[in-house]
């Protein structure tokens, strides 16, 4: 099994056509990620303000939206990472309602992905990926037997 | 005890100062508000679309910030209603590190304050809370033992 | 030229990293969408609550992010939209510096795209486009001398 | 006329009941003062990164909701700052129909305020407000006839 967070989706989330807004599905699935970063305990803190001069910045996303999502819907985002090149990584996102966790359903809710690059931020350069997301990278996709 | 909500802090919720937003903290208080109904089995979407045609819109909030909150923090916030008036009610939130969740930890982190006024939407007018938000009145407030 | 949307970032828009929210850059968008089409008088408040029982909904969206966005910096969003069958249409978006609004600049900071689908709320099925909307897509594709 | 600050009710602002979200108004009010710093040409990138080791951060909040507010509505917002003391200051914000601007309209929309204080980031202890703030306290104010 992938990465998978849980989380009820929120009233303040949703728009006035009555379902979340479709740009807050990948904030909900950057959530995901970082869940996954601190469950093989990376400080978020640190890590998201780039502390040590080295930043990770998302450099293309996508998304596909197959039912919407209400107040109260309790869903489960399942993330795959997976290294690009020595620089980059990208991680793939699937969201289904929580009471159909599996990767099997045949009826996700959406889809996404995120393509994230490693920089240091002194030379604006790309840096290779750090150890800690390389070893995250090879911890999630390990957890994940489909792969 | 009071009801308490756990949440960790999200990368989105900061901003380029480094810490939470303060507009934000109204918005984790509302989520502890929408946790709470759901522990008395309201029902979510229902009940935030006014499908009923009755609604609880918020008339004033307060808050008052005293220790910034930054992204992976582990926060707790306990939240405690009162009943006004026949057809209104507060909630008192104690935000806190969630390692120190107790109402008796000397130093929250925030503190803040909805105030909701439950409306007739045909008639536009007052009516009187319903019985399923006097029952989740008492039956928060009867899990509080300091009340 | 297409149809351009000015616009200034704002504090609660940037994240800890000091700079834009990825998934932020497409609520800006969507920004210049409603922008667009308040330009040909449809009524907002009616065309996102699904008033008529006719909603398009998003069914796929793109970003890429060529450089970082920061509090106070003024943007330009240029927005052509296109026909892509009786049913869709889709919206291709480039985010410059509002000092180079041209879609001649060499370097925008960053792309994006959304996919509609026009659907009967009623029905659950796909609708062909209303005529306010084709009314829009031409105007606005129109107003662009290069297509 | 104290510092106006015109802007459009966004879709990403309502939520699942169909006007704007509680939380969001303190949003838009915040814009205003970003608006009002800029006003006197303070670098909003600057200030509110706090790249001078200062920073201002909001202590308390409160808002008062009197008119539900909707995609697509035009809104000003008014807003009069005020100094408290030498650490601090506080911001009151009316909240109108931008067709009725002024500060005399019978029926603002809504009320809100934010209290600032200034701090040394190093220190850790409150700092006099830097001359930038005191010049755009006097620059605001007597820009406002009726005080």
């Amino acid at each position: 099994m992938p990465f998978v967070y849980g989380r009820v989706i929120r009233f303040h989330e949703t728009d006035a056509a009555g379902v979340v807004y479709f740009a807050r599905l990948l904030t909900l699935c950057h959530e995901a990620y970082e869940a996954s970063l601190a469950a093989v305990d990376i400080d978020l803190k640190a890590f998201f303000s780039a502390a040590g001069g080295m930043a990770v910045p998302i450099v293309h996303t996508e998304a596909d939206f197959y039912q919407p999502l209400s107040c109260g819907d309790a869903i489960a985002i399942a993330l795959v990472p997976k290294q690009l090149s020595l620089h980059s990584f990208e991680i793939a996102y699937t969201i289904s309602n929580q009471h159909l966790p599996s990767k099997h359903s045949e009826e996700p809710l959406a889809w996404a992905l995120t393509r994230h690059v490693c920089m240091n931020l002194h030379s604006r350069r790309r840096h290779p990926l750090t150890p800690d997301l390389v070893d995250w990278i090879g911890a999630v996709a390990l957890a994940d037997p489909a792969d």
